[in-house]
């Protein structure tokens, strides 16, 4: 695709290489993410930041990544004193509001609402989630963060991935994204493990297959995360069972914690989570015994958000070749932050 | 006036030489909020933003504004936990608030409220709405869309505008103070139309007569709109009315379409709206329909009060001649954004 | 202590030398908070503002401190809708936005919280208030203000102060913590003045007797701040009274007015408040017939504030000496300010 000037509004509009050019320039986006340079390419530009939805990870994430830039951003967080709230069309809402800055990111809670408002804005529009349609920058920030601890391992490619998603695999916005995006790459071993009311649609099992990839299917984690690259896990919502038993019983089935993993995983098992983690007595998807595992990539994951949002905003903005001329060494204490 | 440190608080303060200066500024920053250049004249200023009550666009229109000029935005949102709900008087708050920033724009639902903070404070204020008595820039930006409509139809003056107002003429701010500003110029006709509930208040239309303007008053649309350069459409709210029944007969009769654009308009007539516009069933001031006319300004009004706000700023703060001095190419893409 | 790259959780990491390095700082703040010079040290840092209890004033000024050394701040304000409300430990929401900033201010309603923050957080964490636990940059801005008032009346030191707490001593954080310090220095008189329920904790007074400061506790305000450098004023809630009745004679028996302060107060002294003071009817600790006597520091200490929260950044981000170097005049309008 062509990224000068685009909508990003769902991971299907991308292809392999196009995913690749992102990870290349999110990989040219470290020094200034990890603060030992500081760039100013986008001096002037402004973001314009609407959650509809609140959502402050996924807000603040992007508002640093274009401050790392150099750019202001402008905020709107919340619905309910919104114009739209008013009877305000989402036409009216994107044309006024594209005039006020150089690129916006939208997050709102209906389905195909940020592509109806992209194809009224005058400016380019990131969709940071619209309900549980497409959250694109956290499928690319999942991807990204499963080619780098590949390479932490010595691999150099995605294909050949052999991964466990584990949990709500029927509602997650996420692992469906990932999914889709794991078919542009070759010979993927997929495990899909979740309680039977929560699998997997059929329709992306089904994708999986006739691309030729390998899908297994369980309702039990242990065997299933034996033999994986990578153990993705996310949360269970109790609300989604008909009882409270129902819902300890299962949530309580998926749990990891390092005794499992010392038992089952193969020592360089990469633990993934969209986040946030349920830390609760009763959900604790991921115990906090494994935090000083090193391969507890879950901090990782938010880390490399930012450098996908850098590299997003500076392939749409054109400014990736400028990003460096624009640099200097940073000058305050940044201590040993990564 | 002069500008330099002054509050802006009310059009009353404006002589006609006044607004022709901001209007000029205005112009001036064309290069600016369309991205062709940037500046960063304010660079280190601080607005402090105080939306006492939200007020999504008028919020973040200031802010980019600022941003465009090169400065900083501290914002504050919402009133429920603010020192003034516990009995802190607008004395202190302007006294400690004015101590953060360069410039203040402050939003309150209280009439007069803006007043009394900016005797207070120690930096100038800028009235971003107080209730249901003033709101300069919204007046300001609709008058400057007049004047640049007009030249883009081959006209020079704002000197005998044909205008209609339609709508809820008696609760609406907007439609006041535009009012006041037209009394500034020469030969104007005004056509009030509205239902009996919500006609215009006298005092109004006496001045106006009083100051030799033509102002024709009725409560049907089609045959007022004739003869307009410019009809200017405001929301009837239906909490106006005594039943939904009436409510939902003034606002079907106050619709204007492409049908009715066509039939009874001029071609040239321009139509205006201070936004946002209720697209709901029931009210539609606006037919969507109107969207590819070339003379819907709606969207214009948006942008120009961005220019308007940056002029202010400008003015205020007495950088207007150093604005192009601090300023360089754009060098990120910027698309065709108008 | 060690400023550079240190979490700021309570003044008990402070000696005196600390503080005096902290106050030099912040007297060589002051051309850039008054607007006489502008500069860029931080350009290119981001400050997350992470306030998850509201708190306008410590937020803005905050905010206003940071880029005032040039940096940009990204917020997040409010709980309801934070991760932590879905379950997420404090060890997680730190590691993550930890990612997304140079250094953090929290405000937590809940003691301890924002020290368990930051012993996850990868970069310095400064506490904007923990519950009823502790507020250091406010104890700062207090013992600063003394300082300099003082200096304002001639006196080098703040050894020798005599200064009257009036009001809720109890509960107020603040009193506590400026206790707290001013135990640092020698030779301190402190005068205690509150209802009986209110007293300032047995713990605290003790500490400052062995200390070999001098303590008075009375109930009644007037003859107690006859011969006092600071007559320093605090809320009285009325909710911690059994009865409106006993509220109202307690909070009417501290009213600090013109008429008492001319009958009572040495000439010199100065008046203090931590804000926002509450000036409804039956409230109302200082009156307003205060607002013109140059002693009333109220505003000075809210002043007082940005510059203490740019001496903690500047130490925190070891840019002290790079301050003066980053800078230049102004070049926008900024009146009498000050």
């Amino acid at each position: 695709m062509k990224f000068t000037g685009s909508h990003v509004l769902s991971i299907s509009q991308f292809e392999r290489a196009d995913i690749e050019s992102i990870f290349e320039v999110a990989d040219r986006m470290v020094p200034y993410a990890q603060r030992q340079r500081v760039t100013n390419v986008l001096e002037g530009a402004i973001l314009g930041s609407m959650f509809f939805e609140p959502s402050t990870r996924t807000r603040v994430s992007f508002g640093s990544a274009f401050n790392l830039l150099g750019g202001d951003v402008r905020e709107t967080i919340g619905f309910a004193s919104s114009a739209i709230a008013k009877g305000e069309s989402l036409y009216d809402t994107a044309r006024v509001l594209s005039g006020y800055s150089d690129v916006i990111v939208m997050r709102h809670p209906q389905e195909g609402s940020v592509a109806e408002f992209a194809e009224a804005s005058r400016v380019p529009v990131l969709n940071g989630g619209d309900g549980s349609n497409e959250h694109p920058s956290q499928a690319l920030l999942d991807l990204y963060t499963i080619k780098k601890e590949l390479q932490h391992h010595g691999r150099n490619d995605v294909d050949g991935l052999r991964i466990a998603l584990i949990g709500d695999l029927k509602f997650g916005r996420t692992v469906h994204s990932l999914c889709k995006l794991l078919m542009l790459y070759n010979n993927i071993t997929v495990s899909l493990i979740s309680p039977e009311e929560l699998k997997m649609p059929a329709e992306i099992v089904e994708q999986m297959r006739a691309a030729g990839h390998e899908v297994i299917e369980s309702d039990v984690m242990e065997e299933r995360i034996a033999h994986v690259d990578i153990a993705y896990s996310t949360r269970i919502q109790e609300e989604r069972f008909a009882s409270q038993e129902e819902a300890d019983l299962y949530r309580g089935r998926y749990r990891l914690n390092q005794a499992i993993y010392t038992r089952f995983c193969e020592p360089n098992t990469v633990i993934m989570h969209p986040l946030p983690r349920d830390s609760r007595e009763g959900a604790n998807e991921l115990d906090n015994d494994l935090n000083d595992n090193p391969n507890l990539a879950i901090f990782r994951q938010a880390d490399n958000g930012v450098l996908v949002r850098m590299a997003m905003f500076a392939l749409i903005l054109d400014v990736v070749d400028q990003v460096d001329k624009c640099s200097r060494d940073v000058n305050w204490y940044t201590g040993s932050r990564f």
